[in-house]
């Protein structure tokens, strides 16, 4: 990344482009007689003056420091250059693994626009990689970009495109690939290549950042190592999410791609198994496996791919006063299948069972999950549930309802039959529904109590 | 409740109908040495021989217990009839607070359907307190039926009848209302009642239970204890749900009614606050308060009554490949509000932008929460949602989405112009929206990590 795009301005700017200082470089500044070490980090330049320098510290943790003028004017100065010619090392290390960076777009690969002071998706895949030069110690990195695209605006098509991106780098020698992501729909895009790259022989992680790298406290150097780590080193061949499992620096999580969910706004820690552990810790360059059993790496297995999704699916959450037109009209529209977020155990009002009796009758495919989110739907235990089930609704027992979602669009894409895609609904394909698993594992507790 | 209904049956019926034990009696057992002694409850008849008891200890949990021949025939005596004529105590006790339980249906006053299975609301307010005689300990009791409605079915006009029968009470000397609510809509309709009778000079109680009380392992004995001790006793005049805190009978917790949610489907401790704390936590006759401030007890406080609730309003959640022709619907269809489930801070897919735009500009009032759940809608920090403030999207900040549906539907019914509607929206009338809260406070732990 050039320093006139980096969000330095005034004297600081000057004198970085004087000493020939680019972003990644690592540099020492003394100031007050302290003396800071890290690698030097665009910055965003909203309501910080031109004196305000961003670096990244060797524990990962971005600080930004108000440097006084004679700080600015002697005390800075380079003491490595991390800059490369092209998205990989020169020279690769033959003791290390392949593994492939896909970006596609969200504030992982974000920096501010300065001019409207919103953030939009533009670091290039040499950016990425020259803010994190770490990553050469764990794999050899194939880095590119192959969307740039604000999550909430991903569709069905581009799980195809990344799919398939995916498999292009598995196939051409990859030991894991690593996808950046936006967190907003980071859960469905797991879901999607889950179903999408099943009988993976090398894992596939999904990573993403709640705070863009230019800002202090920034998430996406330790979540992209942690991944690029994941990816190169764990025996598994599964599609994960990798993010914080704390909001402070302390560890990683790695979930299993259909069972988690984007559970809190804002916080680093926002990404939570649901129904289900987490697969791993990563602590410092330590990787713990959790939970059992997982597909484990075969680099002779290989894939079956089926990356299409059907687009005619929705979802529809219920709620009191909710009204029959909505399905209705989903009828009309030539829809094939569709998702309710039902209260309880699985339950609509009456009010719109006639609709959804029409809507099977009509061959769409109607599966019904929980706005509980923890837990699993069971219809047999009311009389609303039941009646459901007689017009022939699925249950979804404890899948989630975006995972439900996802499913069915790839199930009706890749069957010529609906009745084959209700039955592929229910069959546990990769580890996104369980049929045994007790209520007392999974509840989730909130804030300090 | 009558014997003959009560799932019993064989020679276990004969003998209670013998000695003239009904529903609600404490009486002893005495089988292979061992003495139970408790209330005797409904029975399911689903999977269980005809020698099977069903007793409520002292410690309110149920115990099932399988009689042998012997102890059916010599072993079982009264200790203690429980039986009153009407739903309230014959005689008032001049020392304690009077309490109104209203029973609107659901799983706390359902009993099974022994032709279907299912579990149906039917217990009157009599059986209600026939099978928790401890009720009378803690306050004078005025039991009601006022609609048998399990909750998927409850509806904005129940809200308003609920939010009625609840006033009469109150003007009639109520010092604490409970009311017996499903837990599938339960937070909807704390929500509803939260809005329509704010300014309250009493507490309001919802109270539901995730297993009725023919079941062993019922929480409905202790739940309802629980509600009408906090009725009668806590020094608070908000609206509260109050259910099980932990799995076990150890404790419960009273949650603000505009910040809970039902979070397991089948869970005793299925509700948790979101974005905020519970506000007492009750073991035994003790009530803790966890939570300030709080609305206190004035019994001269005028209630601000306003029941109406607009029915022409839509919860829409977001998803990879959703539509404008829901959005588009709704418009011609002649909506009010749209209250959107978007993704992270605030999102939506592009490609709906242009139907939101239009239902703004045809008047109908469109805010933004967050599928995430947990944490607070910021439509300032990207492009998405810089964009849909542009055009007029108000943005919910902590608000559950649930509760901005309430929120919307009431304000949209006592409000002429949808502009006074708007602001309302946003303004913190009963602790529903917090505008200062901070991130670090509230977020969901899954499981045993």
């Amino acid at each position: 990344m050039s320093l006139d795009d980096s969000g330095y301005s005034g004297t600081l700017l000057e004198k970085l482009s004087l000493l020939k200082i680019k972003i990644g470089d690592t540099i020492k500044i003394t100031q007050g007689g302290t003396e800071y070490t890290g690698v030097l980090m665009p910055r965003s330049q909203i309501g910080a003056d031109s004196a305000h320098i961003v670096i990244k510290l060797k524990s990962g943790y971005n600080i930004g420091i108000r440097l006084d003028e004679d700080a600015i004017l002697h005390h800075i100065q380079t003491t490595k250059r991390n800059h490369r010619k092209s998205s990989s090392p020169e020279v690769e290390r033959a003791n290390l693994q392949k593994v492939s960076i896909l970006s596609t777009g969200g504030t992982i690969a974000s920096k501010v626009d300065y001019q409207t002071g919103a953030v939009n998706p533009a670091l290039t895949a040499q950016d990425l990689y020259d803010t994190v030069p770490e990553l050469q110690n764990y794999a050899n990195i194939q880095a590119k970009v192959i969307m740039s695209i604000l999550s909430e605006n991903i569709r069905p098509t581009d799980w195809t495109k990344i799919a398939q991106k995916v498999v292009s780098e598995i196939k051409t020698g990859s030991d894991g690939v690593v996808v950046a992501h936006g967190t907003d729909t980071l859960g469905f895009t797991a879901a999607a290549l889950s179903f999408a790259l099943q009988n993976l022989p090398v894992p596939v992680i999904l990573v993403g950042s709640q705070r863009s790298s230019d800002r202090p406290s920034s998430d996406s150097a330790m979540n992209l190592i942690g991944a690029v780590n994941l990816a190169a080193k764990a025996d598994v061949a599964e599609v994960l999410i990798l993010m914080h499992a704390e909001t402070s620096d302390s560890f990683l999580y790695a979930h299993r791609g259909t069972r988690v969910r984007k559970l809190h706004t804002s916080r680093r820690d926002a990404f939570q198994s649901v129904n289900d552990y987490p697969l791993f810790r990563i602590e410092s360059d330590t990787i713990d496996e959790l939970h059992t059993p997982l597909l484990r790496r075969d680099k002779d297995r290989k894939i079956a791919l089926k990356t299409k999704f059907e687009e005619k699916v929705a979802l529809l959450k219920t709620y009191p006063g909710i009204e029959p037109l909505l399905i209705e009209h989903l009828i009309d529209s030539g829809y094939r299948g569709l998702i309710i977020e039902g209260t309880g155990l699985g339950h609509t009002p009456d009010c719109i069972q006639s609709s959804i009796k029409r809507a099977i009758d009509s061959g769409i495919v109607v599966a019904m999950t929980s706005q509980c989110l923890f837990g699993r739907t069971d219809m047999n235990v009311y009389r609303s549930g039941v009646e459901l089930l007689e017009i022939g609704v699925i249950s979804c027992e404890d899948m989630l309802p975006e995972t439900a979602l996802v499913k069915l669009m790839w199930a009706l894409a890749n069957t010529k039959d609906p009745e084959d895609a209700k039955n592929l609904l229910l069959q546990p394909l990769v580890g996104e529904i369980d049929l045994r698993s007790e209520e007392s594992e999974y509840v989730p507790r909130t804030g300090r109590f």
